[in-house]
């Protein structure tokens, strides 16, 4: 697959290709144009050919893109199939919905580990993965190389909880507290969730809407 | 103030410059210039010129910008003063982290009322909104009018809430669900989060950064 700089629009329109493609193939479609995939995803042909020609050469003209195989290219590209772990730091309200609701399986990632502070969660089990005292993170990352930690602590253990996921070797952090987790001087990427700035957003395209 | 055609990556990063400046007000910072606020949010002074340039005039050569009066501008173009309001449809972990850590009205909404199907939760308050029985959804809009409703009830139940919620004539849906909602035919807006996409995301790019 020959490689080349990849914009962070076009990072961030994989995932919605591959949420694409599974619809389609769950709906046993087996190829399709890319007009009409643009369409689906509201963006145009020639973007989607584009996009695709960072990773290689996908589709055959005149005949599309067949949806089985484009899909596995994509969820190679983002590195599915790598065996990506996870561990969430907070399981409150929102730390418990992701272990419960969220399919990290289906994003090629295994959630390992759970780890709180509250006395009456720990020892438990969420969605069967046990709940482990805070105070055991740096031995567990130690003895157990992890991708990605989930940062859904409150506000006031953010940067403490980020460094010391930083400390124990994540690759990555999923960070839904609103922080900004200034470790910029490190290898770990940071991959934020901001609510506001989505509903701040809608705010404003309703108020455009009605004008 | 004068109003062009406003792109969809402008419209996302209005939020964070929001985000950007309150954090600056708060730290006492009295103004700013484009190449600061550029270089702490990861965009060059001229993009971030261009980008104001949408909505009218923004601070001044050689003085930068006032960042008290340039984020009371934004919060205006993001329409945060309207009183929009919220319902949450759906009290499980994650309607119940937004209702309870999520500050609406730091963006300008006051959540009104959640509604759910669960007789345990119903007659409850959760930070005191009242739990009403989904039921009552279609009258309460028609007695409240709504902007936006939150969707955060399982898959099964997505497509017919968001079909209420139109009906009852929310202007937004704000879509945690994960599925795709096609009401394109009428005038509401949807908003989703979509958290697979951003664990993709970030999937692909601790992968990259290994390589």
């Amino acid at each position: 697959m020959k490689k080349q700089k990849v914009s962070s629009a076009v990072i961030r329109r994989l995932p919605r290709y591959y949420r694409h493609l599974t619809d389609l193939y769950l709906a046993g479609v087996v190829r399709i144009s890319s007009s009409a995939l643009g369409k689906a995803m509201n963006l145009t042909a020639s973007q989607i050919r584009q996009d695709l020609s960072c990773f290689g050469e996908f589709g055959q003209q005149g005949y599309g893109y067949n949806v089985s195989s484009l899909r596995d290219e994509i969820a190679e590209i983002l590195a599915m199939g790598q065996n990506h772990t996870a561990v969430i730091l907070g399981v409150g309200n929102l730390g418990r919905a992701l272990a419960e609701n969220f399919h990290f399986d289906r994003s090629g990632f295994t959630l390992t580990a759970i780890f709180d502070v509250d006395p009456n969660v720990i020892g438990k089990t969420v969605s069967n993965v046990l709940v482990r005292p805070i105070d055991e993170l740096d031995n567990y990352l130690k003895e157990n190389p992890t991708s990605v930690g989930v940062l859904t602590v409150p506000r006031a253990a953010a940067l403490d909880m980020a460094e010391r996921l930083v400390q124990g070797g994540v690759k990555g952090i999923w960070n839904f507290t609103n922080v900004e987790l200034n470790i910029s001087q490190s290898d770990v990427i940071v991959e934020n969730i901001h609510f506001a700035d989505s509903l701040l957003a809608l705010s404003y395209m309703i108020s455009e809407n009605e004008t």
